[in-house]
């Protein structure tokens, strides 16, 4: 084995294999046959190379989205339009501009526009009645249960110990809290679009629509919702989250200039979720150590969403295509070959063209002089060139 | 050379190739064959097709999450707990709620929740001297080093020129600064954990446990630090970073209501970081153009993940795979070659069968054992079956 | 049919069917086929597994990023390098340290560090003047466009129907608006880098250095800024967008120490951009509910992107890449088949050597007894044992 293992290589550099190729004349297989590689030749060509811009290695983007708000609002309700279980109606008779309405004025990649609030002004640490939404905050006088010194769960603060008049309603008794007082009132305004969609003919500069104007970045807030297909109104009161998705696909085999984005919207929030509809959240704006107004602000998350890729002309996956696409020719053959060996009419003559038997039913070997006919014609089968010279100049002298 | 091209590429919608096979009747080599191609056409089957979901194209998910932090603190340390070197204990007795201690109230996939804080309360913009902590800050009144309109670098302000005595610790004598006065007291009041992780009984809706409730989205900060396997009273005293991981692994071949989330949690931050271990940030509320409180807050940012995918049945890929895995089955062929050819006894008689000899001894050509010197020459180019029909006839005759 | 294919099956499991090889004694071609074959190799072991890690599978990364910034200023401007038409120059001579000029305090990935400001102290909801520069602000008192109730589009209110005098250009008249009074003079200050890029002696640790120290996560902001090519000063006074790109690509074979972060930094925003060019972005705080301090702040906006890999080594993808590398050995075979059959002198011989022509001219099949001795002669090589046995007996005693 070994000496045979050496043998092989040494002559590898001298010769070289070849698989045998059985030649078949049939017009069925061969069209078939020419069919079959031809659509895979197009499809690696057309698809996978062209189409797909399998010539090209991609990389990823790298980016960063800057965003600016702009516009002002006033919001001046007359008392029937608010809600009459608020106490503070002077609160929300006021101006909004960008510093107002967007909360936290800055943010990576999205931006919050509040459009419904709920304001607790002139907040100071001290002791109140406790919301009789809490639970556990409502109490009876005359079986205390609050307990001092305990927190309010899921509530605004720390309990006293007494049992007091609610100052939301005046019929139930919570507990006192020391917590920032007086506590939020956690009652819709019933505000509604705090901020107008503005009338587009003030736009500076160029102003986004899907079809006219796909490119344009200046977008009115409204109509974001709208391509989102979804209802402003609907949406600013509970708030909600919308995607801005803005698609990058870029060939740098050509002119960068011709790198342009694609906008698309989106909500990304579920407005049937059973659990925490829409969006809020609330923050303070502090006047001292000890007083501050609470905001509760309802309103639209626009997140920015980029997606993206560069392409550039490379070798290495136009060759791995090619390969790939070399290996498929293998289908066109399988394809082939069962038409020709199964299906056509000639199937038993090219299927004995196509296999060679290799039996071999002694244990000794192949080539062995055998002067039985029966034997030597099997061998002419299975004796070929590798049998010693000897043999087939007998062979030869047999055929005489 | 062309002419021959020509007849080749017509010839080549009638004809088929087909390459030829040796088909040997050995038990040994055609089981190792067959189980070889049943393990491979195992893995394609089972795991590169059904398991790994390979006639599915998969789509990355566009995704955004909010946050909802709820629950309230109150801080009432006795004199005996708190920091004995700090000035303002009564800054620390006060009441914390969700406008407190989540700073900045919205950010876009995660939150961060105050744990640990150091408060300076009413500075001014005003000259008082500087923390002797920071490098620079010490100086000595007979050797005046302080430079007066210089920053103290990494420091809290401009040096007036003036070398006072420290307010902090009185034996040692800093620059005075034109600063937000007074300055901080970089010291921890020994306050731990001013959030307590909540009674479960007073929770709405569900609860989130890793494996009784896996899918609800309500957790209480505590546990969540548990899960991540650290410990919650060590990390809130220097503050860090958790991952919150959302996983969504979606087969839109079925219905939308199976595509539910797991998470998973993790800290990520290095807790035996050698550089600014833990998380601060330092913030303040501006209760004038002069006047504001500031708070270096310690505490835990927990950081929403969101992985996913969706799945939708496709022919693409199921080609890909199937092409891919034929391509595979040639491991089987060159196993069972590697049997048959080299480990079989009769290995040399199945070789003689697959490798068919093509030598040529003389230069001139391969057809030997000739008389006529033209027909020799052509032979040299054209024996075999491509040789012309009289040649061949010259040669059967020959052979005679 | 079913038949044949049902004994085919049995016989599966007893037969092995290998690819007849041609074994050609070419120098040429071998040498060329091996080479070939070698670079393939090459590749394989050298490119796809050992230098492209073929052997190892690949996880992303979860990652978070916390900063910290730290350092003081002081803008104590001279009366001549103000903008002589802003009215508020003790506005501006004040001290800034990191709770003033980072906004927001915290954020996720990213951190915004104040550059130029525009600051408009104790604003509050009232009427004055609106700014001349807003469309549709300007008015003739003559002929009064102002109507009351609408608001400024893009400005800052609400306008009460008056045309008064500008309190910016006493030559102009402008509507009257309800906004938070006086409105913001959007003039640069002239202020530029109110940081200073900080003496380096003073850094505490280490210090960033993209050759001496590249892996020291401590930079000084100006380098930043120099190292992504760009001017400080220029970027400083509009604002803009630096990218901090922390690659991690790691190998977890070895000992997770040798994982350290490669640093490089980019600008992302186009500073020739035509449209909203830098950054700034305007916020408030509040004094009372109805005073606040407006500032338009510009700056440098610095992401942090985490790009990342971990490596391990695994059998799955070393598997792919060997058996991708085998099906690229059959390029070398695809070359050394065009050089045997189509460039080498012996190319005929050769050809006749690999292809086995298989024509059957007659329509009716394959195994007809045919007179003729030479035609016989080839039959014998065409007609195989798939011919029925008593056919074969027949020609065998013709051969006699």
């Amino acid at each position: 084995m070994p000496s045979e293992i050496t043998k092989a290589f040494l002559s590898a550099f001298l010769e070289y294999d070849t698989v045998k190729v059985v030649h078949i004349k049939s017009k069925k297989a061969g069209i078939i046959n020419r069919i079959t590689q031809l659509v895979i030749i197009v499809y690696i060509i057309g698809v996978a190379i062209i189409y797909m811009k399998g010539y090209q290695t991609f990389s990823s983007i790298e980016s960063s989205t800057t965003t600016k708000v702009k516009g002002a609002a006033y919001t001046n309700f007359s008392t029937k339009e608010f809600n009459p279980h608020l106490r503070n109606i002077e609160d929300y008779r006021r101006i909004w501009d960008v510093a107002d309405y967007v909360v936290p004025p800055s943010e990576s990649g999205s931006f919050f526009v509040t459009t419904n609030i709920v304001i607790t002004s002139n907040q100071t640490q001290s002791t109140c009645p406790e919301d009789p939404e809490i639970p556990g905050a409502v109490c009876d006088p005359n079986n205390n249960t609050c307990q001092a010194g305990t927190p309010t769960l899921l509530g605004n603060g720390m309990m006293t110990g007494a049992c007091v008049t609610s100052d939301i309603n005046s019929k139930t008794n919570v507990c006192e809290i020391y917590a920032w007082c007086p506590v939020e009132q956690d009652l819709n305004p019933l505000m509604r679009n705090i901020l107008d969609t503005s009338n587009k003919t003030y736009l500076r500069g160029c102003h986004y629509h899907p079809r006219t104007n796909p490119a344009c970045p200046i977008f009115v807030l409204g109509e974001i919702v709208a391509e989102a297909g979804e209802d402003y109104d609907a949406m600013a009161t509970k708030g909600g989250v919308i995607a801005i998705i803005i698609e990058w696909d870029c060939n740098f085999d050509y002119d960068e200039n011709y790198c342009i984005p694609k906008y698309s919207f989106r909500r990304l929030d579920d407005p049937k979720a059973k659990l925490a509809k829409g969006w809020n959240f609330r923050f303070a704006n502090y006047f001292s150590d000890n007083t501050r107004s609470l905001y509760k602000v309802y309103g639209i998350k626009y997140v920015v969403i980029v997606h993206g890729k560069g392409g550039k002309f490379n070798f290495v996956p136009l060759l791995i295509n090619i390969g790939s696409g070399l290996g498929l020719l293998a289908v066109a053959t399988v394809i082939g070959d069962i038409i020709v060996l199964y299906v056509l009419k000639k199937r038993k003559y090219y299927r004995s063209k196509k296999f060679q038997l290799a039996f071999v039913e002694d244990e000794e070997g192949s080539c062995k002089d055998k002067t039985d006919l029966a034997v030597r014609k099997r061998k002419n089968e299975n004796c070929n060139s590798d049998c010693p010279e000897t043999f087939k100049l007998n062979e030869s002298q047999q055929t005489k």
